[in-house]
This record gives C-alpha cells, sequence and structure tokens, in this order.
C-alpha cells in the first residue's frame, strides 16, 4: 500500500528565538513573524504554519500575507498570546474581570485574523490559566470560568472553529485543560459545535496518556481537529524533534489516525533552544516521512488480529518489521 | 465551629497480609476475612468496611455476616476479585469473550451479597483492564468494551449502585478507567444513574491530579458516591499511612469536601506490607481527627477571599495557622 | 564492519511465574527451578542464565547443574533470595541483628554454589534494604549497615565476585543503592576489589539516569561486571520486553558498550506477567540482534564527530540512518 | 529544649522578576541588583543573600557594598552566571575551547568579588553542562571536562571555597551534575579540598532523593557547606514557598541537619513568578520558624529508638506530635 505523502505544518514559534528563566538574554537574537515566515518557508517540506498573535516587531496583517505568500505557505491557524504578562495569573480565568475582558478582547480580534488569512482555527493555548499551590484556587470557581469562557468567545463566532491545546503544566505548576478526557467533558459543557481539540503528542506523553489512546478517544467524540508533534523524556514538554526518543509511540500515533481515516496536516512544536530551527524540522520531517513509509509497510491485517487478542508480542514484532531495516536478515 | 467527628471505614483488605512479585512468600501468614474484620473491629474508631468478595477460606455468607455485628461493622461496599488470575488480561475488556462472561457472573454474583449485607455499593475495580505495551491494542475497541461491560452490568441491576475506582496504572502499565474527567465521560456514555465514582486520594495524587479538584469535579457532576485515603510519594500507589507525605493536599482534599456538604465515610485503603494493620489504621484515623479539627479551626471567610483572589500565599497562612501548633507563637 | 553476535543470558526468573498484590492467586500455575531451566533452554539463543538461589521444589545443586547441562546454559550469576519474608525489612540493614545474620547465612552459602556452578559472580539485589516513610531510618545508621554489610561479606570471600544491583524503589518505597553513582561511592568506601556492579537498564531508566552515562560512569570506574536489559514507561520498572519503548535509548547503551571495548553477556531481565516466557524473550533477542547489526552499520567517525560538537540533529539522524529500513529512500 | 533561632539567607535572584518561553515580556518589569538587595533587607528577617554576577544595570561593586550595608546584609555566595546565552551549550563542558574559556574568564572574576564581598563561597550552578538528546555527547568526554573544569578552577584558587549546586535537569533536558553521589564522586575525582556541595531541598527532591537522606551522605563526606529550601510537586523545580507541599519532608530536612549539628544559614530558593516577592519570603520564614519550634518540641530520644526499630508509626506520631496543634486534643 503506498499512500500520498502528508501534508506537513509547523507552529511559527518552531522558528522563533527563545528566552528561559536562567538564559534572560535568550539563546539567541530576536526573529521576528516575517523572519521566522521566511525561516518556515527554507524548509521545504512545510505547507502550513501556526501563527502567534499579535504579530512581533510591527508586522501588519498584510505584510504577513504577502510574507506567507512569498514563503509558499498557509496559515493553518492563530494562536493568540494569551500567556504573556497580563495575563500571568490567567486570561478566562483571571481573578480580575479587567483582566478577562482584556483576553476576550484580543480573542475577539484574532477570529478576524483568522478569517482574513483562512486559516482554520483559533487555537487556544490557556496556558496560565490555572493554579501553582494547593489551596490556591476554588476548583469549582476556576473550571467554571474557562469553560464559560470559553463558550461565550465560541458562542459570539459560531462561523470559527476553535480548537484547545491541553497540556498538563507549564508554565502554570497546574494547568485546567490538561488531558483529553478533561478536554472533552468541557467542551460538552459547553454544548456548542465549533470547539474541538488539537492534541500535542508530547503534551499527552508527559501527562500519562498514551498519545495513540488520548486521539482515539478524542476522534470518537469527533473532536481531534488538530494536532503537532515532538518528543521528551516523558516528564516535561522538553519540545525535542519527533522521534528522537519515542519511535514506537510516534509510530501506533499515526498508526492510530491513518486506521481512523484522519487526514489532517502534521505539525510540528518543537523548540530548538540550542539548535538552527530550520535543520531540526527538516530532521523531523525526515523522520515522519520515514514514519509514513513505515505505515505503508505494515501489515494491518495481522495487527488487528494481534490487537483482537491483546498479543503485545506478535505486535511488537509487526512494528520492529515495519521500522527497522536491521530486521531483514532473520525476520 | 465544631462539627461531629466523621464515620471512619476501611478496605477490609487493610487488614490482610500481601504478597508482591519479590516476597512470593507473603510478607506475613495468610489473614482470613473473618480475621480481617476481627482485625478491623480491634481498631476502634471504624464503622464501615469495604469487603473482597468471594470471602476467603470458604467463609460463608452468615459468617461474615456474624462476624461484622461481633466487631461492630457495617458493609459499605463490596468490591469482586475480577483482577485474579483468570481475569489477567482484563475483566470487561478480556480478548476471551469466555472470560468477559465469567467476570459478569461474578458481578451479578456480587450485587446479591451487596444487598445480603446491607451495603451501599459495589465497587468496581478493573485492576487488569488495559494495556502492557504500545500497539497491544485497539483502542477505540478496548475502551468501547469497558463502557459497554459496566452498562450492561449496571444495566441489569438498576436498583444497585456501582462505583468505579479509577487508577492510572497497576497493576497493568496502563490502566483504562485512569483519571476522573475519564471515568465521568465514561459513566455519561452510559447514560445510567446507577454508576459513580469511588476516588482514592492516592490514585489522584499519582496520577497527576489534584485530589481536591478532582473531588470537585466529581461533585459537580454528581458522581463522587465514596472516597478512600492514603499517601505516596506522587510516582507510585504506595497506600502509605494518610498524612504522612502530603499533610496540606489531603487537608485540601477534606476542605474541599466540607466546602460542598459532602457527608460520606472517610475510608482508608493502606497496604501495610511491614506494620502492623490495626496500628497503622490507629495512626492514620488519629491524624484525620486531627485533620478534622483543623477544619473546624480554618477561617473559611479569609480563605474564600483568598482563593478569589487566587492569593497562594494568604491561603497558604490560613492553612498553616489552621494545622500547626508550633506556628502559635508569632501568628 | 561486522562483529560476532553477542552472547545472550537471561535471569531465570524470566521463565518463572508471577504473584503481585492484587492477583494473590498468580498470574500461573508455580514453575519449578528445573522447569525454568528447561524453559530457558528452549529459547535457543540463551548461553547463560542467573539463577535464584535457594533453589524451588527442592531441586538439589546435582539436580540443577545437570538441567543446565541438559540445556545447554551455563551459570553466570547466583542471585540469593534476600528479599523474601524473613527480610521484609531489610537484609544488610534489618534492625534485628539476628536477622542481618541469617541473611549473611545465606549470603555465605550462596558463594558456594556459584563456586559449584563455575558462577562469575554472587548477585546482590537487596531489595529489602531501604525505607517506606519520612523518619523511619537514621539515614546514616542505615547506610552504615549496607555499606558494612557487603564489606564484611566480600572481605570473606576475596576470591569471589560480588555484583550489587542497583535500583531506585520497589519493593521498598525508597531503596539504598538507588544509583550508579551511589554504588560507585559506596563500593569505594568498602576499600574491595572484588565488588563491582551489574547496571539494569530499566532501572536506570525508571531512576532519572541516562542508562548510556550510567555505563560509561560505571566503566570510568572499572565496575560495570554485568547488565541486563527490559524496557519501561519511565515511572516504574515494568521488565517489558527489550526496545518496545525506548529504542534509540537501547541503541545508545549498547554503543556506549560497544566503543569502550566492553565485552560481557547480554542479558535479559523480564517479567512476561500475562505472556508466554518463551516467546518473550525471544522477541527481545530478535530486537536485539536488530541492535547488534545496527550497531555494525552506524558511522561511528561521523558520530565521534557529531558529539564532539554536541551535534543533537546529526547524532540523531546517524542512529536513524543505522536503525531504520523506512529510511533508506531519501537518505 | 530551646535554641537560636538560625540564621535566614536567599539568592538574590528571589527579588528579581522572572521571564520564561511563554511570557516573553516578562512576568514584571525588570528589577536591579541594587534594588533586589533593597528588597532583600525589606523582608526584615534576612541576614545573608547569595548575589548573581555580573550585577545588573551597570551596579558596581561599591554600590552592592554600600546597598548590602544599607540593607542589613551579608554576602555568603556569589553565583557567577554562567548559563546566560553565551554559555547555552555548556560553561565548562562547552564543545567550543573559546567559551570554556570564556567561563574561566568570569569563574576567574567571581572569586575576586567573593573575597571583596566577604562572601563564603563561589557558587557554581552549572546549568548548560549537560545534553538534551540521546547520542548528543559522548558521556566520558563531557564528565571529564566537568570535573576537569572545576578541578582547575578551584586549583588556581586553594584559599576560596567552591560549592557545586547539583540539579537533575533543567534548563538542559539533563544536566550532569544531577545529584549528591554524583558530585561527591565528582569531587573525590578532583582530590581537592575546597570545593564542596550545595543542597537545594527542591533539587533533591524533584530528582527522586531523600533530601534528608543526601544531607546526611553529604555531611558523611564533609561536604555539605551550603543548603537552600523551597518547594515543588516532585517533578520539576517549582521553587514554590517552603512548606507549601512537602511539610514532613522539610521538617526530616531540618531534623538530619541538627542531629548532625549542621550550623549554617538557613536559604530560600525560590521564584515567586506571580506573587511579592517580599511576602513570599516572609510567608517562608514564617513557616521555617515553626520548623524550628517544631524541632525543640521533638522527642529525640524516642525518635532516635524508633528509627533503631526502623518503625514507621512511631516515627510519625512523634512528628505529628511536634508539628501539629490540631493533635493536642486526643495525643
Amino acid at each position: 500500500m503506498t499512500t500520498p505523502t502528508p501534508l506537513f505544518g509547523a507552529g511559527l514559534w518552531n522558528f522563533a528565538s527563545y528566552v528561559d528563566r536562567y538564559a534572560t538574554d535568550g539563546y539567541d537574537e530576536p526573529v521576528s513573524t516575517l523572519e521566522q515566515i521566511r525561516l518556515a518557508g527554507e524548509v521545504g517540506d512545510l505547507s502550513y504554519v501556526d501563527l502567534n498573535y499579535p504579530f512581533s516587531h510591527g508586522a501588519t496583517l498584510e505584510e504577513v500575507k504577502a510574507a506567507l505568500a512569498a514563503a509558499g505557505l498557509k496559515a493553518i491557524g492563530v494562536t493568540p498570546d494569551i500567556y504573556l504578562r497580563r495575563f500571568k495569573k490567567g486570561a478566562f480565568t483571571n481573578p480580575d474581570p479587567a483582566v478577562r475582558a482584556a483576553a476576550m478582547e484580543l480573542l475577539h480580534e484574532t477570529v478576524g485574523v483568522v478569517n482574513e488569512l483562512g486559516a482554520r482555527y483559533v487555537k487556544l493555548w490557556p496556558g496560565q490559566d490555572g493554579w501553582d499551590y494547593p489551596f490556591q484556587v476554588n476548583h469549582h470557581d476556576v473550571w467554571k470560568l474557562a469553560v464559560d469562557g470559553i463558550k461565550e468567545l465560541a458562542s459570539a463566532h459560531p462561523e470559527t472553529k476553535f480548537v484547545i491545546e491541553y497540556k498538563p503544566r507549564e508554565p502554570r505548576v497546574k494547568m485546567l485543560w490538561d488531558s483529553a478526557a478533561r478536554s472533552i467533558l468541557g467542551i460538552k459543557e459547553m454544548g456548542l459545535d465549533n470547539v474541538g481539540v488539537l492534541l500535542d503528542f508530547g503534551h499527552a506523553l508527559y501527562g500519562g496518556e498514551s498519545p495513540a489512546d488520548a486521539a482515539q478517544l478524542l476522534i470518537d467524540h469527533g473532536l481531534l481537529w488538530g494536532m503537532d508533534v515532538n518528543d521528551n523524556l516523558r516528564g516535561w514538554d522538553d519540545d525535542l524533534m519527533v522521534g528522537t526518543v519515542h519511535m514506537t509511540e510516534v509510530f501506533e500515533f499515526f498508526y492510530t489516525l491513518r486506521i481512523n481515516g484522519w487526514e489532517g496536516v502534521w505539525q510540528l512544536d518543537q523548540f530548538p533552544f540550542r539548535e538552527d530551527s530550520v535543520e531540526t524540522a527538516r530532521a523531523s520531517i525526515r523522520f515522519l516521512k520515514a514514519i509514513h513509509r513505515a505505515l505503508d509497510k505494515l501489515d494491518y491485517v495481522a495487527m488487528a488480529e494481534a490487537q483482537a487478542r491483546h498479543d503485545g508480542i506478535a505486535a511488537q514484532k509487526l512494528v520492529q518489521d515495519a521500522l527497522l531495516s536491521s530486521m531483514g536478515g532473520d525476520a
């Protein structure tokens, strides 16, 4: 079986430079939105980017459009910066109603940007919505604000799609939208059909989920509207290059998408603090193409039979046969 | 504010002896069901026990009833052994339909025992329902079996209550009912009103949940029908004595129950591999009484105000004032 | 470069059946020592086994020797059962001097068995030496007992080699010999040259070490005297089949052994609770042969250059080129 | 037993503002070194600070001295910024010799600052010395650079003390100086008597150590030359206020210091991203004073007896009696 190569995408922040609490002077010179777009175009295999908004260095929407066109890229989504200083105690759940209103204003504005760019969705990543200390929040109240806030936003824009990217923690010690199951629950509470989920492979992994299982659950609820991949050591959101640690589980993740007929963009979410951003994207896509070829090689009938028996030995051998050349000799 | 001391309970297995994969000769001589009941009675502060079924050493239902009466105990629930050898690849989700049927048979039988004992619920702890290896199961199929199985069971006994005790893992590398949110989702899929959740404090803790937050979510969905407490190092279900590691988070858990007016039995779920079972239960209840007194001391108005501001500093000071005598001098 | 296939070994317990605190009736019928040897022989690629002592079901040393010969196996080591009921509060560090003496007696006896079997070492796995609760032990005293105990033992048998298999935890909540660095420290305190380390890949992994780095540290101290491999999800000692989760890190581990010229037996330490023990061993060896072939394919010069630059991108591409057939098309 | 209140200290960065990879505009306006000193003075109970070097905003050594005097503070140590952009791939272990030389130059300069300020030590926190990817480094070479670099530095300044603050990870996915045992090993390899360790309670905790045990090990090797405290959820270096999560283990840590007669400064290492820095310091010191009073209340004879028996029940009751007022009624 040979299937067409998937379309690849990346968060535009893959091409930024970074800062953290230690290297406060930044791991590199700041990179503007327009320059990030140019770098994304250099990768060569990218079709889509997800853009942070507001754009940096005063870039206008027109400049961004032109830069995307020049780079041969389309916008898949727009991610509003609802986790900067102003929102340090939360966007949707900030204890100060004025800050919540400011977040809402930025979010409404982002809807316009999505429409202008012809992107598919507003991506909500409420990184500061959560808590740090036991006893810091009333859990009922804060979750209600989290759900009601997105409900209010999405209700105001019924023609626009919104995806929530859940994550267990960071920058808050605990984030509210922390898992696939909780995200589904919250979306069901809203009772809207224009809110879905973007699954980040690494978030699922270090949150103790099986990314494949989380994807299946979301698909079964009709809510897997986007995804991105990367890797980590299962203890933190390291945002490493794809496949550098968890080859088998990345393979299972894409296997799950394939058997469900999920056909979306394979996006990257990496933070190459110390590496070249274009080269890390290329290396990951090189690996993802290998995964794609391995998916074409896999014996699906035998795999379905093994899984029907819960036969981990047979399933793993099939995986290794598809994935490893070194298996050639004695298989 | 002084409130009546809560009623205490314990899983009867708190008074068993244990075996693991290393000490295969067991940490102590086996303890029969009847002897476990006698030991539970010795604790002095226990009102309720949750009993494993089938009873060990051939004890009859009449003998168990008599033993409970003699010990001054009532049954709060009954936990069928759907995790023994026969069910090693799962009970509700076993790949073999005959094994699933055997599990169902035992579960139906357990309903009768619950009724005979006047207990409140059948407790479902599907410890072997899950997987060990990536690719071992089809995630859609296995979750469907998990939900449908409990639905079938609970539908057959509409007058009986069933509680699911979720847990992230062990004995399977990954368990299906692994979190509060996922449990709620599964129960909603069933569409029944006689299935709820028993929250184990330690399971929430090492699964990356805040136990207080998980309790609140369950309460908000009307599904917190039981709970038990213990402690661990956040990496495994150590089932240590309550309060030996996480004083503050246990306090937050009971605080959350109180402000919601949750009035149920405070149960223990401990595995004292190397300690005296009666003494560990007594030590934990001693600590829980302290927690209860601290709840009476807490300044609820100030706490609500602090939480409305998400003020972790003020909230923690209130906690310490209520919890620590050593604070007396300078508070 | 083609190198001879390594010799494979396995802990004999790979072929036992298991029990845990839930499936108290055991995951299968008990398997005797002699039967375990027969099963190990069936694998077909095993040259060595590590035997628990005392042997089960009353097998004599002569019977064991005969069974090994019949199965075409040699003993690489003997592991005394210093973690059964009697030693539940520790062997070397038990608070009761009589229990410590009993452990020492069993250990002396094991030296004789090692000599009789022509094995290479006594393997010390002090699984019950540690603690469960904060404040339970005096950390100075308990570590001193741990070091002094092994020193006393090894001093009494200067011609015999002893290897310590460190592990972070389980069955104790915290074990004393918990890491490569701590093991080296303790051995240095002994000042003996007949005590070394057996590195378990999975123990290193879930203890937060890089197994490759731990191996290098031990090699640099001349103390890597044995090793075994398996896999897990980095949170517990799952003892899964090799390569089912961490292909790349297993590869790095064996790469590190090769560039150091380490030539020992590639041993397995798996607990196939629910799988066929012979088949899991075969599946793992099948994968290890693939790793061995990938080691032959790897570009060592380019890897050394990449590592000299700390170039993670180049290093990972070299790894993937050696490991993945699916890379063939575009590499 | 009543003992004098300990002297308190804090890293000066406790009074800075912070940035991370999300809130790239910083959690607050930048705070200069001189302003940080003023804020530290406001706490009221601090005697010592540990200062980052170079000082920010162009402050001179004379200005810093004056500010310290005005605030009633002394310098306990100086921490050179060997983790900024230039050192993003490591200071002592950077693959580029020119960068290693630049780090060494800054370190030599820091020795002068320590002397000028009359501080006790140069604190080495080699946060960028490590790796991110499997296969990225040669583990032998990189550890050798790590040890040799500090050896070269400390050899050049035999009258100056250096302390290494170990940490498992962050900002690197894996750091080289990652545990107490490994730090001791590395220092022994140096063979110098002017290199010791500063133990950070939180680093030990989330690295899987028992902080009390790590402290004891360092004391037994004569290497516990400094310490600081904070708290976290055992999965990351959250740098929360002391005692907000792990009351019992903080208490065990200070108990261990006391029974060893360790008399140093009780330092704080907190990152109050979203809280007032002076108030978080005050709240932590308030708790630490409670710990100190609890240490005075503790029954040391009974504790020693309990620990001699490895009696976790008795030990925990003694802890709770000393720590909890709520225990008063029934103890």
